[in-house]
């Protein structure tokens, strides 16, 4: 039984759509057509590089982290990024490779939105659209978003309390787009040595309050390769529907976030250990379904896709 | 003589526009055709209410806050809202009441946009754009607000670094926009009994890094109205170029943050404080030029503005 | 491999015994004439009632964790209280209490200190001492305890930097006593839906740049019974060394940190859990040696411990 | 009038004592024999190095500090510092030293006690003890305070709430000693640009919840000598009823805190400073009693103090 103060009472009467359905119990949604669905008990596992950075790392990448078990791919195309200087991703002219990567691979495909101008061309190629960090309360965007069908990672913002989180959530169901996965990435606090600090308690918690899919990205919570596996392997037996995690074949070379990104070994490793803690969980894996993913594969490429 | 530790001279080499000039000097920024400069020394008083509500309520707090000496005047027509559920703001068709304010009072009138879809048309209206916490790391936004000329008040993220700052102005900055105004607005700590904690060390760090203008918004820092005037006379004696108070002629029936607005007496007094405090550090209140404002104002109308 | 940063470079030249020993590799350490120990692998339990409120309560409750499989049995008798009018602990009256416990269960007991006066009476009795979060930089407190041989379990300050962590570890072996736990507790942030928010990176990361042991305090980091167990498994799957866990046989009448504290039943489950997942991970949870037990428990009594 | 929400009459129901009086109006504390009292509407300034380091380099600093009119002269002998290996002050042998000084310059003396165990001798000697803010919560030594009648400066814990905070003025004040000073130092945010970040919101509150007088340190709030002046005017056109300054005749060799501390020069051009705006404020500068100072200061010395 889930004992309610004041704040959680007040959350309550506004979150209404996001609190709806059975508390503790999860809306299961369907991503893309791979059959998996976050939120029926399985463990489903996003995966792949930051950013598209071209052709040959992002289909390497692909490759690998499908290899090692992910049924989600993952790249930005759209890099929101603190500095004007910095690599802001390739754009609309990535949103091929995107299309090319799910096929080969079987995957569903994940990628960032910035403004309610991509939507549209978004929507209609990926599989799952993610709102980053920044934009948890860029409600123009958020509004665009609960009139596409299309799932939406809400990532939790930089320093949002969770009752912000869940009324963010509420701008696109109250939109009439039920699809909403919550994501916890890390909130900022004072300490240096990790680039934030991931707050599984409230992953526990809206676990138990909402019925909306939770999903964690330890990658973004500790900035830094050496934990992520640790914090991983943490958010699973904490609840987590779904975990997201950065891979690139070669994280030394990568144009954004090289440092908390795992290489395809250290990838693979990390996916056997979350198996048997699902297993000890009593949670599995999710799998592609090998059929549909043979019929959409069947040329094979020079990447081993 | 501004001591450089390793973190600086890091934002130093990025934040290349938003660091230009000589650090410790203004680089002034006319105000519509006030006459009225940020920068220039004076302190310059922005007042009127968070949102626009009713063209009762936008008028005779304007003609209040003009009385008491304020030459800018702030009002949302488009509200960032926590909540899917609170009052969103009038929207465009509140931009009439805008000029006729500006009309009838001589004030320059500030207003927030939320997307860069309104740019186009706020940008022609308003004198000054805001852009709100929310949206500091909207970057397609701030790319939007970097092709116009009006002069962009960027208040700081609720958790966003100084140095994450100095970056959203660079990129306002490096899409030729010169006309770019700090605004500290209190930052999110864990402390409950005020709305957020106001960083006058910010204020006074940005003062003698950069040359942009900074303003400060004790209003949204406390979220009180009792502490309002404390911290107003706080920011001006730490340098503050400017200060933006929010005022509302009923604070008890305001449609959003009535409990952080003075009430026009309250802002008078406040008003007599500053001339004082002004004084003693050498500065003034920037004023109306008068024959620019008369001409605007020729007919009188039954808010006395 | 440790990426080290230059901050990461600064806190090791200054914790240099804290940060001595084989990175990523404990350093055991007994718990009393258990057997136990700490940092061997194992998956140390201590749980308790948060302060020691009476004979009945505590006996009874001693009775069920040990039976559930903890091996630490924790009871404050001198409490922090922020409100100076709050129940402040039975004081060295309860020593006899923690004494009995200790002969009647096998179970190591911890109980905390307040200041260096009452260091010499509980070194002699308890068989761990803990330094509570608000005394991590009681610095006096801290030679205090570099002077006596007692494994000390030092509690994470409420916002302190692992820096300082390490450092104010490193005042206790630089006074000779090598019986340093580091033990995570939650840091404070502007969260307000969990009291604290748990800080599971800090335990990762420090697993990889100490050799002392690091556990972990789930109770006190959300405050909140229905999130205790959640974390408490992440904080076995992050790689705690060890965990405590407030139990109380009438969490509803507890006078203090009631809210927090499992029940009987509950701990037993969780128990159970964490065994499933100890094992997944090639771990397993620490048992007291039965034979040394017995032997110390030859009188049955009513509480039947 | 103050606005009261179900904290703050949650926070006024325990700190009955700290909340006595009339909200708003101070309850004067004499200081040592000078005549001075805080809380009587004049702005008293303690100034004075970060730690006791020699005769010269304090007796220096006294009669700078003296000289540019500060009424007050701090300097610590008992040093919390972070690491061990650190300068840990002169100790009790630095007693002498403050009486010295005292007789010579007739400033009251402002030192700092780090246990319980050295509260009687520094009672003795000292006008005033400080409670550092790694002590804030240090709930024994609070205790040992409220027993003697020696002024008591309690600053703000390092992330301490407000409630905190007057709750541990409330331990002092319910043990007896009603000359509790609270004095805000900054507290711990993710900004790092700034050691700490100035909670002049805090200062404001408390000068209306409480009638205990509150001061401001500028010097530990932002930790950098080109900031110290921009807060110090801030915190007094806040209300501060007290500004703690951190002076050094020659912070470039200062043993610790030497960033953050003016030299004479520096200071002496804040105290003009702060001049101009207490007489704006209709406040003057607190000075010490001529004829009294004399008395005690017959002997000159080559320090010229």
């Amino acid at each position: 039984m889930v004992s309610m103060s004041i704040v959680e009472e007040k959350v309550l009467s506004e979150a209404r759509l996001a609190l709806r359905g059975i508390p503790g119990q999860r809306s299961p949604i369907s991503l893309g057509d791979t059959g998996v669905k976050i939120g029926d008990g399985t463990l489903v596992v996003v995966a792949g590089p930051c950013a598209v950075e071209d052709r040959v790392q992002f289909f390497e990448t692909a490759a690998a982290v499908k290899e090692a078990g992910a049924v989600g791919l993952r790249g930005a195309l759209f890099k929101p990024r603190t500095s004007p200087y910095s690599f802001q991703g390739l754009g609309e002219k990535g949103l091929a490779l995107l299309i090319e990567a799910r096929e080969r691979t079987g995957m569903f495909v994940v990628t960032e939105v910035l403004s309610s101008a991509e939507v549209p061309l978004v929507a209609e190629v990926s599989d799952v659209i993610q709102v980053g960090s920044r934009n948890m309360q860029n409600f123009p965007l958020l509004r665009t978003l609960g009139a596409v069908s299309c799932p939406v990672i809400l990532k939790r913002g930089l320093a949002s309390t969770i009752e912000e989180w869940l009324l963010a959530a509420e701008y696109i169901l109250a939109g009439g787009n039920q699809n909403v996965i919550l994501c916890e990435r890390g909130i900022r606090t004072y300490e240096k040595m990790t680039r934030n600090t991931l707050d599984l308690g409230a992953v526990a918690l809206l676990q138990k309050l909402s019925s909306l899919p939770v999903m964690t990205d330890p990658s973004h919570a500790c900035g830094r390769r050496d934990l992520v596996p640790d914090l991983a392997r943490a958010a699973l037996a904490a609840g987590s529907d779904d975990l997201m995690i950065e891979v690139h074949v070669h994280p030394e070379d990568a144009l954004s976030d090289g440092e908390q990104s795992l290489n395809p070994k250290e990838f693979m490793v990390l996916m056997q250990e979350l198996r048997q803690i699902a297993a000890a969980l009593g949670r599995r894996i999710a799998t592609l379904d090998r059929i549909a993913t043979l019929e959409r594969s069947e040329t094979r490429d020079p990447y081993r896709v």
